[in-house]
């Protein structure tokens, strides 16, 4: 039987699993690590790098059963996901990117994955979605995207939408603002947030083309992600330092826009006098139908 | 007291934390996702794309209690790798870069750790290290490389050692055949692999310079990674397609070159006619003594 989108109004909220696995670490004995030290004066250290208080940082992923890859398309530095339930081998794609295709589904294809989603979290404007060609490749692969995009898809997602592949599903959230149609794909145990362009790791996407609001965005990450649990995992559409991973509680305390106040932030967003996106022409037209290459 | 590297032979194997957790998914009800659906049509997806029998893949490190980052440097395609404990905040860095040494910096200062190690995977020839600026700008960090790189450092590090940060540690796996000094760090619950140019994404690093031997790097390989539990993760020191993670099971599966017999496996290194690294000349002089900026 089919499953793979289901919608749910009020948005049902998840209870989390249970994160703080015991610290406890077995297996290995730490006691066996002080048989011969060379001592390298780690006791100097400096102090100085300590912050106040508790530091925002985890580990990766935990959800058992879960396959998950990230992948860097270098000329656009976007990141593209690849989700799959590791016993029944449905899998989703978040953002796949043209000039990547084959490499994508040359790893589908390696890992026995059967993907059955590939979604945008927005019409980009900086390169040009695989959704559509990948959909000719592979018979039966659905798009989906917002309904607010404006895009063509298979599916066209709303608030509270679930995207399940196997045991595992991805939870919609609309996070408008960078466009009219972002949305952030929330994992169902709420431990990764794929937030597109709504946060970056510190940063944000820019609001001033292709429907941009600052209020809304503002808006949107303070409502709909920082109030995910302080651990979940973000994971962006890109970064352009090299970083892969943040979390929740580190954007809540380090993100340099996102901690002002909601007139500060949007004082900043208008002000960043960023040049057009250099395939913005070509980009956005080409994603509002799948990347032209059919729905 | 201070308890950073312990040296202990013969290795003492570790007993592996309990990876198969169980594949019970709680804290979110699947059948809600029967509730409304859309209905894609996945049962059509093509079979042709399943692999025989298993499929080699996992989810991320579970490590309980590890704070893990892997970070990009895009000109030379190197990954950084950060690792500390959550509560002790002790954190070891791999294969650092000179370019990123700010944001690397900034990341450890952020998230509150205290950097005890940057140890190098063994002597890079296509970029320059930034062990030895990050000992001027943290007094008390020491440097750490193979015994059997040559280079200068404050650790020398031999098979089976171990470098403890908190309750974890890596233990030391010499895996010669790149160079003579290359080193894999496995991590004491054997779920994460950092095999340098050892073993790479479906590849490995080449042979031909730097005493560079095909025969000892299969060898290593074979003896000293693929020995490693199939769902271990493999973090590699470069990948130029950006892929950022495999498995031992996929790459005993899936690698192009190290499936093959040795003499084929030979026959493919030694006939790969690729051109002189563009910074060898500068960057192997610079990494013997921690990137010119002192040992």
């Amino acid at each position: 039987m089919c499953s793979v989108i289901s919608r749910i109004k009020p948005v049902r909220r998840l209870v989390a699993l249970e994160r703080s696995l015991s610290s406890k670490t077995e297996g290995w004995s730490y006691a066996a690590t002080q048989n011969r030290l060379l001592c390298p004066g780690v006791n100097s250290l400096v102090e100085t790098l300590r912050v106040n208080g508790r530091s925002y940082s985890t580990t990766m992923a935990m959800t058992p059963g879960l396959l998950f890859r990230q992948l860097f398309e270098k000329e656009s530095s976007t990141y593209t996901y690849l989700l799959a339930d590791k016993d029944t081998k449905e899998a989703v794609i978040i953002d796949p990117v043209l000039e990547t295709i084959d490499r994508d589904l040359k790893l589908v294809q390696e890992l026995g994955l059967k993907l059955i989603v590939a979604v945008n979290t927005h019409c980009h404007a900086d390169h040009i979605t695989s959704t559509g060609l990948m959909k000719k490749r592979l018979p039966g692969l659905k798009s989906a995207i917002s309904k607010f995009s404006g895009a063509s898809a298979d599916i066209h997602l709303l608030e509270g939408d679930k995207i399940a592949f196997g045991r595992h599903c991805l939870v919609v959230r609309e996070t408008p603002g960078h466009t009219d149609g972002c949305t952030t794909l929330v994992s169902g145990d709420e431990s990764m947030a794929f937030t597109g362009d709504a946060l970056l790791i510190r940063g944000c996407g820019r609001t001033d083309f292709q429907q941009g609001c600052a209020t809304r965005l503002y808006d949107s990450v303070h409502q709909k992600i920082f109030t995910l649990p302080e651990e979940c995992l973000i994971y962006p559409a890109h970064d352009y330092l090299g970083q892969m991973v943040s979390t929740v509680g580190e954007e809540r305390k380090l993100n340099p826009r996102l901690t002002k106040s909601k007139e500060e932030f949007v004082d900043i967003m208008n002000n960043l006098n960023l040049p057009k996106p250099a395939k913005i022409d070509v980009s956005v037209p080409a994603n509002l139908v799948c990347g032209l290459h059919g729905v």
